[in-house]
């Protein structure tokens, strides 16, 4: 009973502006710890079931982590024509890795900074531990960035699972980085990567999409919903000089997904009039 | 000095769901006090400017209502093809009234049952006060459920801008109320009602388009987003014997929109594949 109760004050909470945030009563602290490059926290909460935070920023939770990874691995995946070998830049969580999967690739690589973050999420988010027993799935601990400066192979499908544009990973979010990842593209390859909240960092997406529209033939905003990250509805780029989503013809979603179907997709493109007059401007 | 550290102590606090919520803090307590309805908050808040909260829910910041009120006023306006006498129901804080005068209304009636929410909005929700100069609105301090029962008018467009499914009016999500509804439309009449929370509010929808598909040749839910609800995206409903909004070839949008477009207009329409097989269940 005290210990009931010494439960029930606990909680996480993101600030997810400097005057406004999420709260999640933890159930459990299934995790506490440092790891060379960040803090590490995975709770229990009745509502969203686990809960990963980086340095007090929710990464996923179970209930909600399909928006997200669905959105950033599909409209990339099911636009090409036949995606076989894909890097994944982060995604140490594993969401993005499992929906890579879906597709008949013949190799799934991740790059992840943080090792701790795989340990610790293998545990405690069931979808890494089955999807590391794939014999296509292969998880290199290492620097995403100086990854793609090395690497001299190619890939029909990059993906950059990365955190916020704002804060350490910074870098993977200029220019310099993206003439990298367009290095290691295959032809008729596409990048997507998470960019960052449709509310919050606008301006990011717009200064962003100036050089991305001049580095690729087709450089697209898509947004969806993501209930748990700042604002609710999250950004996502999608580019390529091979194909344009929205005129694609072979789209070909993989079964089991729970937000994208053909019309979600199409519906991602869509920006609201504040974001089409700010990227305009 | 004491005050200011008074102040960063305070913060207003929504439970979206038994375990979870959203947190701001709070600059300055505008107002706090009881009508005979409710508790009524409203707080200045650094990101979300002043919000105003019922019984601890959040029902309208300054930053984040207008994705709120265009979802809820222009799918049913925009598509009627000439909007004269619009009713309310609900919406003190005065939003929805604000985007229905838009159109070449000669009537906006607002129909609201707490006259101090209307008293207190004016005072902290500045485009109240100046529509409520404009001639054609209209506010009604009355229970709208009564209201239709009684009226014996008919109008073109009916907005439903009522608190949530579960709590003091879940009558107003209740097939009598709908049948009322449709009882005061007028030829080629639109209803729009505000519906709920996408993530979990998903069963109240299902069971809520069972009879309205039964009572209307069109109902559609759409969906957008509201960064201060609860899961951060919120749905809607679409009723109407006589206009498809899908295949409405009328759609006029009036000048000065922020979140919708031509393309999130429909976009608006597409749903989560979790959604659209509940509501096939």
């Amino acid at each position: 009973m005290a210990n009931a109760r010494k439960n029930q004050c606990r909680e996480a909470r993101e600030f997810q502006t400097p005057s406004s945030g999420i709260f999640f009563k933890a159930g459990r602290i299934h995790f506490e710890g440092k790891s060379d490059f960040q803090k590490i926290q995975v709770i229990r909460n009745a509502t969203y079931g686990n809960v990963l935070l980086l340095d007090g920023l929710v990464q996923t939770t179970e209930k909600d982590e399909f928006f997200y990874h669905e959105m950033l691995v599909h409209p990339a995946c099911a636009s090409h024509p036949s995606p076989r070998n894909v890097l994944i830049i982060g995604g140490g969580d594993g969401g993005a890795l499992r929906e890579v999967l879906r597709y008949g690739v013949t190799s799934a690589r991740m790059v992840e900074i943080d090792a701790r973050v795989v340990e610790v999420c293998k545990k405690h988010f069931p979808w890494l531990r089955a999807d590391l027993k794939d014999k296509r799935a292969q998880i290199i601990i290492g620097d995403g960035n100086a990854y793609v400066r090395e690497t001299r192979e190619k890939f029909d499908v990059i993906l950059v699972d990365s955190s916020d544009p704002v804060g350490p990973s910074a870098v993977l979010h200029e220019k310099a980085f993206y003439a990298r990842l367009k290095n290691c593209l295959a032809p008729r390859g596409i990048i997507a990567a998470q960019a960052g909240s449709q509310l919050f960092h606008v301006d990011h997406h717009a200064a962003k999409m100036v050089f991305l529209k001049k580095m690729f033939k087709h450089a697209h905003i898509y947004n969806g919903p993501v209930p748990t990250y700042p604002g609710g509805t999250w950004c996502y780029i999608f580019l390529s000089d091979a194909v344009d989503p929205l005129r694609s013809r072979s789209l070909r979603l993989p079964d089991g997904l729970r937000y994208i179907n053909l019309e979600t997709f199409k519906a991602a493109f869509a920006l609201p009039q504040f974001m089409k007059e700010r990227l305009k401007a």
